[in-house]
């Protein structure tokens, strides 16, 4: 399935020192084909001498060579590749209304203007496709085109250009990078490559400021989201966004619905195709790089939820049917479903197709209105690529155990195999503010057997919203999910640094123990607790068993008094084990009964 | 597989209130067809009126009625049942000494004397099958007795007696209850009832005490613990093994090994027979209902783990691989197991065949030592049966996705379907400080796939200790594992909770969702950190998406405006479905390509 060359290339690799410190790692880059190739890594030296180099979504706020700022916000890393590839033109883009903010009737028009009066960073003007062409990766890679950007997750995957190429052009997989979101690092998602792991921020009517939700989304990717979600329903949505984007290494998607409906003051018959389409035309030249869109969520197959113990759960079905409930018309989503696709492929801007009847029970799981949908989906996924636009599925919600893998054989048969994009599933109901485990479960489970992107779930799940600490767990929680399941898929490469922590557990290396932990700081705060010494940290012993009964001394004890290496263990073994089966083998006798 | 016929006498059931008010819930029993049989329960009242009776750990703590204190001890529930069959006898016992308590060298002689100076309770002597005799479960079953304790269990899990009985005899299921500690409640391990946790705790050489032993332990219970093991290796074992016994309404497990070893002051290779069965009478007059015995150690499997990236890992394991190469003989527990079955048979103590080739590391998985291992428990599983000694065994360690089924498959092939008991697995090695999640991940899945019980692991798993709250993070984690597990096997009953709660979640009954919350005070502690008024718990909408956006909300009023009922949703619906179709049924028209 891959070809490896890539890792090769690392040897050119750069390092700069300092950052990530608190992390116990170096930030380092692999160098690509060209110079402005340059992909992100975590590097972790040993005491031992040795590295080992993992995977980074932290952005260039690791790096201590560069000077972040989050009013001026990111380079534009990606600029010169899209202006050289010579299709896109830049325009003065839609005029921004006060409602985008959700101001529409508290505040004297034209409170907002322009980007700049949103965000102070420099200036810009959107982007598009010149006279509507398709500017997406896909279309590219069906003319066999690679891009700086497939080279870039090519060097960052540890697999071939080519590859990753034919991958997208078979809809296998997806590199969402609006043409407006310059400054994202690519990266891909599809069943081919790692598991990616998405976080979900944004404020709501009820609480959290910019400022917050800003800091959220760094500190998200800082523990490894590949992507992150502004779900803002509030106020200051438009100006949210604007931040976040401008201050993002990572792709950020959006729900456009959310705020379409705050333009109609939140209710949903009040919605049309043409509020819904100035909204996506906004967050398009913003530079969202992928939105849900639930266009599957059709008026035959509301009745099917009824009987439901949980309902419609999904924020945006539940708009969406009773929108069509309201009007006793067909989605309007659906209908224009075409037209949005021409939109989103100037922009580059993925569709994520959202499951609106995901089950919100262990009850609903499985059932006919999910499975309706998602033949709807597949219907969706198939127009889209017709149209050269992006586009992964999502699914799940609350799925037993024993009805996962279901969810992944049919979504892959149905969507030709497109990237599935999952929430959990939480494998059982009872543990509200442990919603992140039950969920977790079923995010490994879903995510060996095929799904390439978890959407995260916080403690708060069910409860309210996550702050600083519920985002790290989730995104943890959902890291921990999607490496178990990359080792069940046998991802090549993915077993290092399982062993590289193993070999410093074995050796008694705590530092590097800690510094290869995916949270070293929580790891060495545990450890601290009970042994805050610092000679314990490379003490042959821990306070589980206390310095005589460590089964690791002992086992290395094994080995040093047996031979002064493995082979001469084995073999001194082998010959003691010989010596024993001549002397009679004397094993134990059972009983006559 | 299984009959009901036992929840019909739940309408029997005592209420007793005020208890567990913390927990949201109230203390009942189940009245069995015996007065002395009362089956202790968890019983949520809703706010609708209705009742939800959930599985009960937390003993007579949570019972407002009965005055517990833990210098007298629990009331010895099942004494009669015990003193009736009259098959068993007091005696001296042997006569206690200081090593015991690990302080052989250090205090004046006879500073341990008697029980009594130990626990401060009711006197009592050690009792023990009368001649010899087997005074098992499994004795008891295969004769085709019902004993009281089974009576208790099939009705705790809602299955006839006659099934309790039946698993029982077949080795499928074991009910650990030695004579010595008539204070549990009892319970059942085995695949076709509910999946079991077991909490981990004890103090070591560096830290903790007696009060926080047997504290942790009543916390583990409250929590849902279903056994306690004490893995104790520092000081005061006996004497913190005492407290616990007389203080434990769940069966207690200990590694007899651990002790041993102290009493030879840490040194592997002093270790004897003659010690280790000295230790094993001891906690066998105290009441350790199960025992781990690393009888499946053999000499000639010590070089398979030469190779090893973490070597042996288990500390049984390791102590009698030290052992075996110390002397190059056979290790002392295979040679004198059918000696060991005969001692453990007079005072039904369950064996727990330690796996102490367990893999400690994602690469060690599944290898040659780790079967080898396995094969010898199955042939030590048939010895220890034809003994009438109830008998588990004890699996995984650390095991990626994809290798776990082969486990349980395995196990149940060769051990004839013994229950399993296995420690997580862990999916991954790169999380420490969230090893609960990654083993949690694990352990649903082997649970899912016919293990009986599962070892917690908690976050300070590889790191320390785990306090209190450590503690109940495993024990919850785990909980949800098993029940994740019970609703994958469809265990008949396991999900009327999860509707339940999905129930007063769609219903927006908050109470009622905190309450029926495996952990109460954690949920609603989370909902009020964002909307902590009171009127917001009945509120019809959260914070997450702020009054306007509720799916549930919407999805409430889609019933609501278009049909009193659930059928008149869905007939109206059909109606307006069937309007469509015949209006020319007008769906997306693709593109032509």
């Amino acid at each position: 399935m891959t070809t490896q060359d890539a890792h090769a290339r690392a040897e050119n690799a750069t390092d700069t020192a300092a950052a990530g410190k608190a992390l116990g790692s170096h930030k380092g880059y692999l160098q690509g084909p060209r110079p402005d190739i340059r992909v992100p890594v975590r590097r972790v030296h040993l005491t031992n001498g040795k590295d080992v180099t993992l995977y980074d979504t932290s952005g260039p706020y690791t790096d201590p060579a560069i000077d972040t700022d989050v009013r001026r916000g990111l380079a534009p890393l990606r600029e010169n590749w899209i202006v050289q590839r010579g299709d896109t033109e830049e325009y003065a883009g839609r005029e921004l209304r006060p409602e985008d903010d959700g101001i529409k009737h508290t505040s004297p028009r034209g409170g907002l203007r322009n980007l700049d009066a949103v965000f102070p960073g420099r200036p810009r003007q959107p982007r598009r496709g010149r006279n509507g062409a398709s500017v997406t990766q896909l279309a590219y890679a069906k003319r066999g085109e690679i891009t700086p950007e497939m080279e870039f997750v090519a060097l960052r995957e540890n697999l071939s250009a080519e590859f990753v190429r034919d991958e997208i052009a078979a809809g296998r997989a997806v590199l969402p990078a609006n043409v407006n979101h310059p400054e994202t690092e690519p990266m891909i998602i599809g069943k081919n490559f790692l598991v990616k792991v998405n976080a979900n921020i944004g404020n709501s009517a009820v609480t959290s400021s910019i400022e917050e939700e800003v800091e959220k989304m760094t500190w998200a990717t800082r523990w490894g989201a590949d992507t992150v979600m502004d779900l803002s329903t509030g106020r200051n949505i438009h100006t949210t966004r604007e931040w976040m984007l401008r201050n993002s290494p990572v792709p950020i998607g959006t729900v456009p619905l959310y705020q379409a409906l705050e333009k109609v003051d939140g209710k949903a018959e009040e919605l049309s195709w043409e509020v819904y389409k100035d909204t996506v035309i906004e967050q398009c030249e913003q530079g969202v790089d992928y939105m849900t869109v639930h266009a599957g969520v059709l008026l035959r197959y509301v009745p099917l939820t009824a009987r439901r113990k949980t309902g419609i759960v999904s924020r945006g079905g539940s708009i969406m049917a009773a929108w069509c409930l309201a009007h006793h018309k067909e989605s309007f989503l659906y209908e224009h479903f075409s037209e949005l696709c021409e939109i989103l492929r100037t922009y580059d801007v993925t569709f994520s197709l959202g499951d609106g009847l995901r089950p919100g029970s262990i009850a609903d799981a499985n059932d006919a209105a999910q499975m309706a949908e998602l033949d709807t989906l597949g219907e969706l996924n198939r127009i889209a690529k017709a149209h050269d636009v992006q586009t992964m599925i999502e699914g799940p919600g609350h799925v037993p155990m024993h009805k996962i893998k279901e969810n992944v054989d049919r979504q892959q048969e149905v969507c030709e195999e497109a990237p599935f994009y999952t929430l959990g599933p939480l494998t059982t109901d009872i543990a509200p503010a442990y919603d992140h485990i039950t969920s977790g479960i079923g995010a490994a489970m879903i995510g060996w057997w095929g799904t390439a992107m978890l959407c995260y779930v916080t403690p708060k799940e069910h409860l309210g919203l996550p702050d600083k600490d519920d985002v790290k767990t989730g995104v943890i929680t959902y890291k921990i999910a999607a490496h178990a399941a990359d080792l069940a898929k046998g991802h090549p490469g993915a077993q290092q640094w399982d062993d590289a922590l193993s070999d410093a557990r074995f050796e008694f290396r705590w530092e590097d123990q800690f510094n290869l932990a995916l949270d070293p700081e929580t790891a060495r705060a545990f450890h601290d607790e009970t042994l805050p010494a610092e000679p314990a940290k490379t003490a042959h012993f821990c306070s589980m068993c206390g310095p005589k009964f460590c089964s690791m001394k002992i086992s290395q004890e094994i080995r040093e008094q047996h031979g002064a290496t493995m082979e001469e263990v084995e073999a001194g073994m082998a010959e003691k084990s010989r010596e024993f089966a001549a002397a009679g083998n004397r094993v134990y006798l059972p009983l006559a009964d």
